[in-house]
């Protein structure tokens, strides 16, 4: 199984502390070795970084930590591969522009006899399920909505019937983003915590590291984290129900 | 003036040499100080790292200078805005998908009453007139083509038709490439060079840096390096002809 961090907040917010914690399991703490990813929205701009060497061995992950990127919505992804061999356009997330936006998405679980039809204009690059599945779901959207970006509400609307029409498939953990919210969808495993003012000390399960966000932080901020297994050992994250989805804005669900 | 560099190679080669030279022109020995970007495919995978810092000054170039990435088609770009602001969205290259393969795109020049009717899946996310060429580029060659892609020498031929229609609003060097071949079009200043067996010492013009090739290449490698101004001082560059689209494979035009 993969892993999947997410990261919306009010203000651009690095992910240094959690990306420690996660890259650990990308070789280290756990044995997600098959390549990592990660993705900033930065305004509407996207950085992306992919590589198909364990996250904890990887120059680019390295880069990350030290050189902190501030960012309103990330998402990251380690890779253990099931479906499609260990390639770099395997690696997730993946990066697709629709409406003149950029979306990333990456998937974690395994989807069984799904091979909608591809008519419209997003094809896959690699073999994965998954790429498969961020495919189908912008043809989806485009299809529904056509040339204009619907309101938030209709689009969440849309993608709680398609999450779960794929979800019907298997195991589909995902988030996605188009740089204003992060949709996440819930099968199995997904875990969030809100952080906001008063800030506490936070110490990772993964590394012995912990930082005192009241230092790194304005009263008015608000940073919601949402993962496959929880980062840290002295908060409470809050599991996904089987099915949810959960799309967050500025720091929060809505 | 933007720059541009590109390398197409029989081999993954790295262009760490090329990209020594070229990165300095990033805010140290010229002007181009806006941003920059670079991408590398790597089979049908793609590298994909832009920044709105001066070349010079960033700490992903100095990751690329440090690391060497080995790739058989790079496209490398360093900004200065003349239309579209310093943001990241804006910065080359740029990266979309058709036919099931990325394509990156990256343009030197300025185009004046460009304002093609975008009616299909590619729209620009940033306000350069570069993403909005590139954009219709890929609209047209999908139109034309429909689902699926043309042999190499109808690709060319329609890129020669779409890149002189587009050029005559303006100056359009660019370089294009989907992994497998880059397309270079000269509308004002673009040269390349073909190094092969036997291959000989270079001296970069930019800084006081050389390398000789027959160190670290073998007799089958091939290597073609193509740029808006000659990086080095002691080879024999072959200016573009204005208007010209050439097609590189596998280190040579054919």
């Amino acid at each position: 199984m993969c892993q999947l961090l997410g990261m919306n907040c009010n203000v651009p917010t690095d992910i240094v502390f959690s990306f420690t914690g996660f890259a650990t399991r990308g070789g280290q703490t756990d044995h997600h070795s098959d390549g990592w990813g990660i993705a900033f929205f930065e305004g509407s701009g996207v950085r992306h970084f992919v590589d198909y060497q364990a996250a904890i061995a990887s120059p680019v992950a390295e880069l990350i930590r030290r050189c902190p990127i501030k960012s309103k919505n990330v998402i990251a992804h380690i890779r253990k591969a099931t479906q499609g061999q260990v390639a770099l356009e395997n690696c997730h997330p993946f990066v697709r522009e629709l409406w003149g936006r950029y979306w990333v998405f990456a998937h974690n679980g395994d989807l069984k006899e799904f091979a909608p039809r591809l008519n419209g204009p997003y094809r896959p690059v690699g073999n994965t399920d998954s790429e498969l599945a961020f495919c189908y779901l912008l043809q989806q959207l485009r299809q529904r909505f056509g040339d204009s970006a619907p309101s938030q509400a209709e689009l969440t609307a849309a993608l709680r019937e398609l999450t779960s029409e794929i979800a019907a498939h298997g195991t589909f953990n995902m988030m996605l983003s188009d740089g204003s919210a992060l949709f996440t969808h819930c099968s199995t495993n997904l875990y969030y915590i809100v952080r906001q003012f008063p800030f506490a000390e936070a110490h990772l399960s993964d590394e012995d590291v912990s930082v005192d966000f009241s230092q790194v932080t304005t009263p008015q901020d608000r940073v919601a984290v949402i993962v496959t297994e929880p980062l840290t050992t002295n908060e409470v994250w809050t599991k996904f129900g089987e099915g949810e989805l959960i799309v967050f804005v500025d720091g929060q669900p809505v």
